[in-house]
């Protein structure tokens, strides 16, 4: 039967194109960064699995992206994670076998899934507000436990970047990829993800953590890109002391991290960082 | 009365920062993009107004990203269009009342809005994914006429983003918002809008159009970042020809793009460009 099993889709796939310069074009083969869409099912003693997202993502680590989104949204304990499968619903076409997981959790989840799991789920690959009813529920800072341990000094925090960098093996090849990691405050790396998700990078990396049994609390959280509101929201509730960001944050990320606690830091590279809050 | 109205939120805040280089620390001041949600309610003949999205956005434009949203959703046509207007509700909170914007439509939508209209809303600044119910939904193709007209040449191709970097005001007072702009095959560029939400400009681009009593269909979208699905999605629904973007394209939008017969450019800068379909 395994021949009539889809292949488990790669980080990264084959292409042919066209490179066009003022001297001319010239066909070659490239590589692109996988995307896919992963539908992500909840189910608890006594209740079905039902949906509760669907983001589009970078294949690899799926099981990591539904804990941590899990924990990042507040609906589960990294100790009440019971098991994460892909699924196996007789009703799913092939192309579909490992774009959907099915986490089942050893208690009820934290907070009432909502709407969102009357086969109603909702996502995209940058998402933090999906799902809320209203602009309160978009700007509700979320629960999480304060870190007070030690924190990066900004000679590490500068030397973050490139550490993470250097470690980005599918950006290498696409240079379509983001990428997350949890450091120590001397800065060790810790965890290190990609996605063409940013958010979805983040969640991953707090998934990794929480899967090994470890808390995802840690120094510092290292992203690639921009500081949105939704990854200092992923940042707090995962309780991590500090963000460093490569590019800029926002109002919104500013004002949260604020309240929050959370030490910010945007433009970040080896000869400078800024410092927000 | 005016008095104890909220202030309309410009798209960039100050804020004061600490520099900090391996040779100490400074603070200055600095400017931030401004980032927060918008809830968008939608109503027609003999229905009530009912929140169908909540998306994090830069203030300013904020019709025009409701209108263009709307249409690459296909849930409206630009000439189905009545009005917009921030919303009056006396329920809201001051600070929510330039977040709220509702369309009224002169007919109802083109499909039903589903899910998201029993006051369950769901977005994100990253979102063609949002409210989907599953994975198939999420990967349907969106119904959009083909661009017959000329295309850019690959001389105009690789000049464009440039063109629309010389034009992004928001982006040179922050470092931290995306560009969107609709040009014609000679390369005229006919609107640029900038958001924290790449997905954002694109919808205020189409709603620009739209809402101008023209259509979103033109020979070229160019974006300041990478294509993912949701932008190729979105790029399919305005009707435009070809998609230009500074950064990379995903598996995914590669393949959306080739079914659809939508030029796509990735990786685009003066001296080169690579041409995917």
């Amino acid at each position: 039967m395994t021949t009539e099993r889809a292949r488990r889709p790669g980080p990264t796939v084959r292409t042919r194109v066209h490179e066009v310069t003022p001297s001319g074009e010239r066909a070659r083969e490239d590589r692109l960064a996988t995307e896919e869409p992963l539908e992500i099912r909840l189910a608890w003693p006594g209740a079905p699995a039902r949906r509760v997202w669907v983001t589009m993502r970078t294949p690899g680590h799926d099981f990591e992206l539904a804990a941590g989104w899990l924990v990042h949204e507040g609906l589960a304990s990294g100790a009440s994670i019971h098991g994460v499968a892909y699924c196996t619903d007789v009703t799913l076409e092939p192309e579909e076998e490992f774009n959907v997981v099915t986490v089942t959790l050893s208690a009820p989840p934290l907070r009432d899934p909502g709407h969102r799991h009357v086969g109603q789920s909702s996502g995209s690959s940058a998402c933090g507000v999906c799902g809320k009813d209203s602009v309160t529920e978009a700007l509700a800072a979320p629960a999480g436990s304060r870190w007070t341990g030690a924190l990066p000094t900004t000679d590490v925090v500068r030397r973050l970047p490139d550490l993470v960098r250097e470690r980005q093996s599918v950006f290498d090849r696409t240079g379509g990829v983001h990428a997350a990691a949890l450091a120590t405050a001397g800065g060790e790396l810790l965890a290190i993800r990609e996605d063409v998700g940013r958010h979805n990078a983040v969640d991953k990396v707090t998934g990794a953590r929480v899967l090994a049994g470890s808390s995802p609390a840690e120094a510092c959280l290292v992203v690639s890109g921009r500081a949105g509101f939704e990854l200092v929201q992923k940042a707090i509730a995962a309780g991590v002391g500090s963000l460093v960001a490569v590019g800029a944050p926002t109002s919104l990320s500013v004002r949260l991290a604020q309240e929050s606690g959370l030490v910010l830091y945007g433009f970040t590279r080896p000869d400078r960082c800024v410092r927000y809050v």
